[in-house]
């Protein structure tokens, strides 16, 4: 029997990843990253990178796209497939999917976002294997997340803006918060970019015993009492940037335990790290395109 | 063709309401109200209202039952049928489901909560009815909720706690929060209790003009601007005895829209009150024994 290939596309804010794995095996045969620049070069590299592959004989059977956010994830809805408002210079209105049909006419993808991709990767190998409702959030630059609840993927009218939660302000914080639409939502307070602005240095050049980790554990566990509050999820997954600080993810499960004041009894392994590192959304993205055919 | 008939529990906090409706045409036949007194005899007179029905030649099909939590509800989990964790004198582990199974052996019956109850309730006939994703809270001497998305209502661990939602406290706002577990989540700041505490008088007391009521929908703006950021549902219901306060709703409109500054597209019946008032929760036991057979 002949091999059979799907492909993905890892469309961050910074980077693309495009590959190409072999069904059977999971296995990625070909990958390539690249800096993500204005929509139409972006595009097109990636529809080169498949059909280079196609030419070498990886023809692939369908594709998994995960983007970078906003987007319209929803099938039923007008905006599916595009780019919605985001302050990525050019990419606004952006017609992902459409330049994908267009190039590949025929060809099964599926669209979604990034951080969507994250969360099916993380189920189907990683953090959540086995679990039917578990959340997903990335703390980098933003922060952003995915949730999967009675084994399906949350969307609505858009999907869950996780960056964009209301959550309680320490008591004495005075900063302003960095998100421009709300300041101090989640992201405006404890994103990479809000430490950065915050204390003057980034994330990776704090020390370990700064008081700023004290601060985001704090805001951090907050956000997880909210999402325990709202999806009732078994685990949810802390990855991106910020959490390779490796303290942080015990101190967060520290204040998540004051905080909640044992309001709810969550198992041992509520909290946790992704197990698929910086591959989590290429194997979502792959695991998507799986799910088609 | 005999007529069929199924039975439905609204289990509250403060009085239960019985039903018996005609399976075929939704009317209900028979209705029971009562005060919520201690587990035993509670239950046991909502039995026996049943088997008064029965013994009418009201012989039900199925039962559904939405109880106030937090509550086991999660079929795969070893706590389900049964009072979880509640203040509420004598009621923590009763196990309400097996109480009715001993009654009623072989007759089907659904468990939930009230509020996720209500929230089929709204869905099947009321602000929801047609939508696949959409939210119901209530706003009373608690605040809870129910979520259903993709047609499904959210259970995981546990079930959604809305009402123990981490949420931006409004510059000034010195008030402690009652809730006995979190002191300052939406529910400590901003449920019927809160207010009473807060103001010293009850909302159904307050004047339109009172400056409670701008801080009020400052509060449930920011628990709904939280709701859509996670649930990303594509209508919010809010009921419950604050929201009967008749400018509340647009206020919270108002606060939403300020608040968000943009950032969702959210269609103009965005929030909304409910459609069924105090019979959304009844519906929904009923609607919930109907999806068992």
């Amino acid at each position: 029997m002949m091999p059979s290939y799907l492909g993905g596309i890892e469309a961050g804010g910074t980077k693309f990843v495009c590959a190409v794995s072999e069904r059977e095996s999971g296995e990625i045969i070909l990958e390539e990253r690249f800096p993500t620049t204005d929509p139409i070069s972006t595009l097109a590299k990636a529809a080169g990178f498949f059909k280079d592959a196609s030419s070498q004989g990886y023809i692939i059977e369908a594709l998994g796209i995960g983007t970078f956010g906003p987007a319209g994830v929803n099938i039923s809805q007008s905006n599916y497939g595009k780019i919605l408002a985001t302050p990525k210079q050019g990419w606004e209105g952006a017609d992902f999917l459409g330049t994908f049909r267009k190039s590949f006419i025929d060809l099964p993808i599926a669209f979604d976002t990034d951080v969507n991709a994250a969360a099916i990767g993380e189920g189907s190998n990683g953090a959540a294997k086995g679990l039917d409702s578990y959340v997903y959030i990335t703390i980098g630059t933003g922060i952003g997340g995915g949730a999967v609840i009675n084994g399906q993927l949350i969307k609505g009218l858009l999907h869950p803006e996780i960056g964009h939660i209301s959550v309680r302000r320490e008591g004495g914080d005075e900063f302003a918060g960095v998100c421009p639409f709300h300041k101090d939502c989640i992201e405006g307070l404890a994103s990479g970019t809000a430490i950065n602005e915050r204390w003057g240095i980034s994330a990776e050049e704090l020390r370990e015993d700064h008081p700023a980790w004290k601060l985001e554990a704090k805001y951090l566990a907050s956000l997880c009492q909210t999402l325990t509050a709202t999806f009732s999820p078994e685990r949810i997954i802390l990855g991106g940037g910020v959490m390779q600080q490796e303290p942080l993810l015990e101190m967060i499960q520290q204040e998540f335990k004051t905080l909640t004041n044992g309001y709810w009894q969550t198992p041992k392994n509520y909290l946790v790290t992704p197990e698929l590192g910086n591959q989590a959304g290429i194997t979502g993205c792959l695991k998507l395109a799986a799910s088609l055919s």
